[in-house]
């Protein structure tokens, strides 16, 4: 996806949130700003939002000197979905479509962003999707909720790689996992960040979740917020290349990948109107698209 | 008010709004963005952020060639909120304390933004804050609502210069002036805008809205989105260092005016967490401060 207008006032309100997370002053989040302000007159609109995200971050990472603000926050998504597990499988076990389920459930872990308070309301919210508002006008027959597609482009494969987003979502996206794997029988790779960004998982948080349990986990050796090739390692992108189905997490993953020519299935959830209007759908949506 | 970091987002989001409401292409919308980034650097946070919309709104008028790009869009406010008036006039004309309806009638008007579509939700506004949800924790002794310290301030004063802020409401400071000259006796000098300028009122909008009705109507030769002195004219400088009493309408006068040291009351809706945080109250409140 190409970067819209309407990215830029939000790479600058991102760049405030992190510095502020990083625990910066007022004098060293003005000078990250102004770093900013002098990048825009030279970013292409055709480069990807996850591009600009990479240098918010790394500057904020540099002018803050904490090179992951982010840790605490991730630390504590993960122990918060941790304890929503057992409930969540049992959802799963209840369920009349057990990989239905998994996928919706997936698609929800999406909502925990990386703001503490927005954790709390993710019990709430997944109550609240489950009592019938997930937003799927017809899940048979949705331009933007395909589920019949991702179900027959699942029983063509043996393999899929899947492309991880944040830290605490994590524990969402075992539970499709072990879906995929146990009860279907697939191969699966978890794949997450190489360097800290945002509250993008990495392998520790994988492990802390309990990925290793159920799928193998490696890294795309990727520091931006989506999964941009050029920052990724020779081996993901083999992986990458030579991969039966790609599932991708997250609104940063889609920026990165929508324009690809491989199978890939988006899951998320679209939390901007930028999104929104590239995907064609309303804010808020759930959304899984692809081929 | 000075500048808060968190006002450059907003700067940017300002402006792609104001330019493809002049009708820009993208590429003109991408050249006034990175205009505006350039400026960014050597913008001092001492400065008022309607310095800033000065430049912004210039910038668009100069690049799309639109001299009032908020021209049919002002015209609409007018009309919409004359149609009010008898209504509106009624409501002061069955209170008890006619002055207290009216001012909360005069920042109530402050709802009326540029966007058309928000127009439309102002009847239902006015009747919600009417029914007892007008933002006050004490009307008596609110530090955010001084009516009190208002009414004691009018007392002493035989004039006053009232610095309007919107198109559209011109016709809620109409009733609140109508109260000060007709019930109060007091005279009463309207002031709008001496360029185009957002949807601020200019003269002919008060003309229009039937201010010279009740007063007086003048402009302070200002062309930015509230009263910077320094873009005055000399002849308003006079008025405005002479007044007994000055009230202020709205955001843009608020942050322009707020250090200064005048016998200032500034009526306006806190619209972003910014102001809300420099006045000490909730995005959303009605405000009556000043002294």
């Amino acid at each position: 996806m190409k970067t819209y207008l309407d990215c830029i006032p939000c790479f600058f309100r991102q760049a405030l949130d992190a510095a502020r997370i990083a625990g910066t002053d007022e004098i060293k989040q003005k000078q990250i700003v102004d770093i900013i302000s002098r990048l825009i007159p030279d970013f292409p609109l055709e480069a990807s939002p996850p591009e600009m995200g990479r240098e918010i971050y790394n500057l904020v990472g540099k002018i803050s000197g904490v090179k992951d603000p982010f840790k605490e926050i991730k630390e504590n998504s993960n122990k918060f979905a941790l304890k929503l597990y057992p409930e969540l499988k049992q959802e799963i076990n209840n369920s009349e479509d057990r990989l239905l389920t998994a996928v919706k459930l997936s698609i929800i872990g999406n909502i925990i962003d990386y703001g503490a308070k927005n954790s709390l309301d993710v019990p709430k919210e997944i109550d609240y999707l489950f009592q019938g508002n997930f937003t799927i006008n017809n899940e048979n027959n949705s331009t933007t909720f395909k589920y019949k597609q991702f179900k027959e482009a699942l029983n063509k494969v043996n393999s899929i790689i899947y492309l991880a987003d944040n830290a605490g979502e994590v524990v969402f996206d075992r539970l499709l996992i072990e879906e995929l794997v146990e009860e279907l029988g697939k191969e699966v790779i978890y794949v997450v960040k190489g360097k800290p960004i945002i509250n993008d998982a990495l392998i520790e948080d994988a492990l802390f979740c309990g990925i290793n349990k159920a799928s193998k986990i490696t890294s795309s050796g990727s520091d931006a917020p989506g999964t941009l090739l050029k920052y990724c390692s020779p081996e993901f992108i083999r992986l990458y290349q030579n991969a039966e189905l790609i599932i991708s997490k997250g609104q940063g993953n889609y920026e990165a990948l929508s324009e690809e020519d491989r199978p890939i299935f988006f899951l998320f959830k679209a939390k901007c109107p930028v999104i929104a209007e590239d995907v064609g759908c309303n804010v808020g949506d759930m959304i899984l698209v692809g081929r």
